[in-house]
C-alpha cells in the first residue's frame, strides 16, 4: 500500500491529509473509527494469520519470552483492538474547544480556539495493539499518522494498518493517507528529517530507543526515556502504610516505567522500617543495594555504586538510601531522577504538600503508589504516552497532548492604525464566552 | 558578577534557583519584580552612562540607524522599562492554577496544577529594554533565566542585570541567580548544549538569527523564524475595506514579522480592485512584484519570481497572485506561508469561517489587519514572543507559555494492586474542584 512511496511522499500526503482531517466533523471522524474498529473485527482469522507468521520467525529468531507475549495475537486482543478504538470514538472531541474568548473592540472578537498539531509520527516496538490505538488517537484529535511499528510484527502491522485504511475509506471525506506505515529502520531516520511535514514524534519503547529518537530529529518529541521513580519514607511515615506503598511501586509491574528504583528513608524511622522492609523484599527475590547507613542496619544488603542512584533497573531490583532530612530527600531526586513519578509516605500534611510542590516531576504521589502514574488510572480516557518533557504535555498524556490552538479574530475591517498614536481606538478587552 | 562563572556553573546554578523560585509565594514574586523595578528607575543616571558607552561604540562601528535608534536609552525609556516590570507584577499569577480536579476514588484525589518550566535560555538581539521584560516574565512565572543580547548593547545589559539582581537580592528568599547573563557568542553555543539544565530557548530576531538557534540546540525553542504573511481578498470581498486592510497589513509596520509579504486575489475581483491598490501602495512607495494574470491587469507590475511567494521581505514590498477560488488561495498560504498570521476580506460568513478552520496559521484573521496578531493587542497582558510552533504554544505567547503543569496525588496508603485483577476496587473517576 505504502511501499512504492518513498517516506517524503508518505509524509508530505500525511501533511495534505492533516490539512483536511483538521476540517472534519466529530461525528464524520467517529464514523471511521467505528468502521476501523469493523474493518478489524471482521478480519480476525486474516489479522492471526498474519500474526502466526510474525509469531513463528520470532520464535525462529528466539525472541525472549515476555516480547513473544506481547507480539502474540488472540481472537479476544483483535476483539480488544476494537473495543479500543470504540472507546476512543465515545471521548470528547479534542479540537475546536473554545479556550479563551475576548472583545477586542466592539465588532471585533478573538478565539482562541484547540486545533490538530498536524503530522505525528509515532515509533513504537512490537506490540501490534498499539497499531490501532495510535492511529485512533491521532485520527480523533484530526492528526494524520506515520508509524513505524518492531520489525517483529511486520506482517501483523502491514495487514492491521491496510485494514484501517479500509474502514477510512469508507467514509467519505476521510482521506486514506490519514493512516499510513513506514517499514524499515533507514526509513525511520529519514522520517525523522522531515519536520517541515511532521510536527510531533511519540516514540514509545526502551530507553535507549527512546533516546535515539530524542538525539537524532529536530522534531519535538513527546515521551520519556528514563524513568527513575522514588520513594521516600518521611520521619512521620506510618511504617505500614511504607512497606505497603513500597512493594506496590516496586512490585506491582517491575518493567513499568512509573514503577520504583530508589527507596529514601529518613534516618529517625529507618532502624524501625528496614529491617521488616528488607523482609519482605528479600521474600520477593529483589535485590537490594544500599548506602552505607543502609548496611549499617542490614548488612546483608550490598553496597550500592555511585551509578545506581542513576540506573532505572526496571527488573526486581531497588537501591535504598538513608538520608537525614527532608530536604536531602527531595535533593536527591531533583538530581537523580528523571522527572517522571516519585511518592512522599508521610502522615504531616505539610511535609506532603512541600514534597508536591518541591519535587519537580511530573506526577508527585503523597501516599499513594507510584504505579497510579497511567491515564487510565488517573481518568484521563486513552492515553499516547508518558511525557517528562517540561513543554506541551507532561506525565500521562491523553488526546489533549495531541492538540494545539490557534487563533481565530473576526473583525468589520479594523485596521491597526486606528488604535495607534494618540487619539487612537483603545482596545475594551473583555473577556466573551 | 557572572564574568568568572562557566557556562555550565550558571546553568547549574540557574537549575539550582528554578527550584527555588518554584515553591515561591506570589507575593515574594510580586515584591522581588517591584525591588527590581525601583533598583532601575534609581539608577536611571548610571543606565544611561552605561548606555551612553554602547552608543558611542556602535556608532563609531556604524551600526545602522534603525538600530542605534532600539540600542539608544533615554530617561523615559528607562521609566517604561520600571512601568513594565510593574505591569507584570500587576499581572495573574501562572503558577498554582488547578487546571483538573479528579476523585480516582475515596480518599484519592488528583489535582492538575501549572508550575514553572524550569530555566528559560533567552538570546536577543541588541535592545536593552527586552532585559528587564524577559527577566521580569520569567520570574513572575517561576523560571530563572539566562540572558544574553546584542554585543552592541553589552554594557547597557550588564548593567540592567546586575541592577535587577540587586533588587531581587533584596527580597529575602529569592536567589540571586533567578537572573544571570552570558555575554559571548561562543558562551550561546556553550549554552544551546545545557539540555540537563535548561528547558527552553526563547530565541528573538531576525530569521537568520532564530534559524541558527533552532538548528542548533536539543532544547525546546519557542518563537518564530519567518513571518510569511497572506491577505486575501475574496470573490466576495467589499472593495473598499479590502484596500484598507491591504495597506494597513502592509504599512503599518513593515519590518514586523505580522506584517503583510503576499497579497492574493480572487479573480472575479481583481480587475475591479487592483489598479486602485496599484496607485496606493505606489504612491507610499511600495514595490510591488506579481504573477502574469496580475502584469495583464496592471503591466506596470513586475514579475514576481518564484521565490518571492516564499520571502519575507519586511521591507516596501509586496507580491501579488491572482487565484481562481478560495481553494487555490488557502492551498497557496498552507504552502508557502510560516503558519504566523494570515487574513481573508470577505462579506460571506461562512467563507470567513472556512478560512479560519482551512488555514493552518496561528493567527488567522477576517476583515481585520494581520497587524493585530499581537500579545498587547489580543489582550492577552505582556508578551515574551509570537511562535509558530504548532506544540506547547501558538501565536502570541504570554505568561502561560512560560509554565506547564504537574499531577499531585495524594492517597491514604492506596497500592494499584488493590485495584487490579478480578474484583479490583473500581476508580470513581469524578471531576472535582
Amino acid at each position: 500500500m505504502t511501499e512504492s512511496k518513498s517516506v517524503s511522499q508518505i509524509a508530505s500526503s500525511a501533511k495534505a491529509a492533516s490539512l483536511v482531517l483538521a476540517g472534519l466533523s466529530t461525528e464524520t471522524k467517529n464514523k471511521a473509527l467505528l468502521e476501523m474498529a469493523s474493518a478489524l473485527e471482521s478480519n480476525t482469522e486474516a489479522i492471526l494469520e498474519a500474526n502466526r507468521a510474525d509469531v513463528a520467525q520470532a520464535e525462529k529468531d528466539n525472541l525472549a519470552k515476555p516480547l513473544l507475549a506481547r507480539l502474540a495475537l488472540s481472537e479476544s486482543k483483535v476483539a480488544g483492538m476494537a473495543k479500543g478504538i470504540r472507546s476512543v470514538a465515545a471521548l470528547p472531541d479534542p479540537v475546536g474547544q473554545k479556550l479563551l474568548g475576548m472583545e477586542m473592540d466592539k465588532d471585533l472578537t478573538l478565539y482562541q480556539v484547540s486545533c490538530p498539531i498536524g503530522v505525528i509520527g509515532a515509533i513504537f516496538e512490537s506490540r501490534p495493539d498499539a497499531v490501532p490505538q495510535i492511529s485512533s488517537l491521532c485520527l480523533k484529535s484530526g492528526n494524520a499518522v506515520v508509524l513505524k511499528g518492531g520489525m517483529e510484527a511486520q506482517n501483523s502491522n502491514k495487514l492491521i494498518v491496510s485494514l484501517l485504511v479500509q474502514g477510512i475509506e469508507k467514509v467519505s471525506g476521510v482521506p486514506a493517507a490519514s493512516v499510513q506505515m513506514i517499514e524499515t529502520r533507514s526509513q525511520v531516520s529519514e522520517l525523522l528529517d522531515e519536520e517541515e511535514n511532521i510536527q510531533l514524534i511519540v516514540p514509545r519503547g526502551s530507553n535507549e530507543f527512546v533516546r535515539y529518537i530524542q538525539e537524532n530529529t529536530k522534531i519535538p518529541v513527546l515521551g520519556h526515556s528514563e524513568g527513575i521513580c522514588h520513594g521516600y519514607i518521611d520521619q512521620n511515615a506510618d511504617s505500614e502504610m511504607a512497606v505497603k506503598i513500597a512493594l506496590d511501586s516496586k512490585l506491582q509491574y517491575p518493567a513499568a516505567c512509573n514503577a520504583m528504583e530508589t527507596l529514601l528513608i529518613h534516618e529517625a524511622v529507618a532502624p524501625k522500617v528496614l529491617p521488616g522492609l528488607f523482609e519482605k523484599f528479600n521474600k520477593e527475590k529483589v535485590e537490594l543495594v544500599g548506602c552505607v547507613k543502609t548496611q549499617s542496619l542490614v548488612p546483608l544488603i550490598l553496597k550500592a555504586d555511585d551509578s545506581d542512584w542513576d540506573t532505572e533497573y526496571t527488573d526486581l531490583k531497588l537501591s535504598i538510601k538513608i538520608v537525614s532530612s527532608f530536604e536531602e530527600a527531595v535533593a536527591h531526586i531533583n538530581k537523580h531522577g528523571s522527572g517522571h513519578t516519585d511518592v512522599i509516605v508521610t502522615e504531616d500534611n505539610s511535609t506532603g504538600e512541600r514534597f508536591q510542590n518541591e519535587v519537580d516531576s511530573a506526577s508527585v504521589m503523597v501516599n499513594a503508589s507510584t504505579r497510579f502514574a497511567d491515564g487510565f488510572r488517573f481518568g484521563l480516557g486513552a492515553e499516547i504516552g508518558i511525557s517528562t518533557n517540561k513543554t506541551h504535555a507532561r506525565g500521562p498524556v491523553g488526546l489533549e497532548g495531541l492538540v494545539i490552538y490557534k487563533y481565530k479574530v473576526t473583525g468589520k475591517g479594523q485596521t491597526v492604525s486606528e488604535y495607534s498614536g494618540d487619539g487612537g481606538r483603545e482596545f475594551t478587552h473583555r473577556l466573551i464566552d
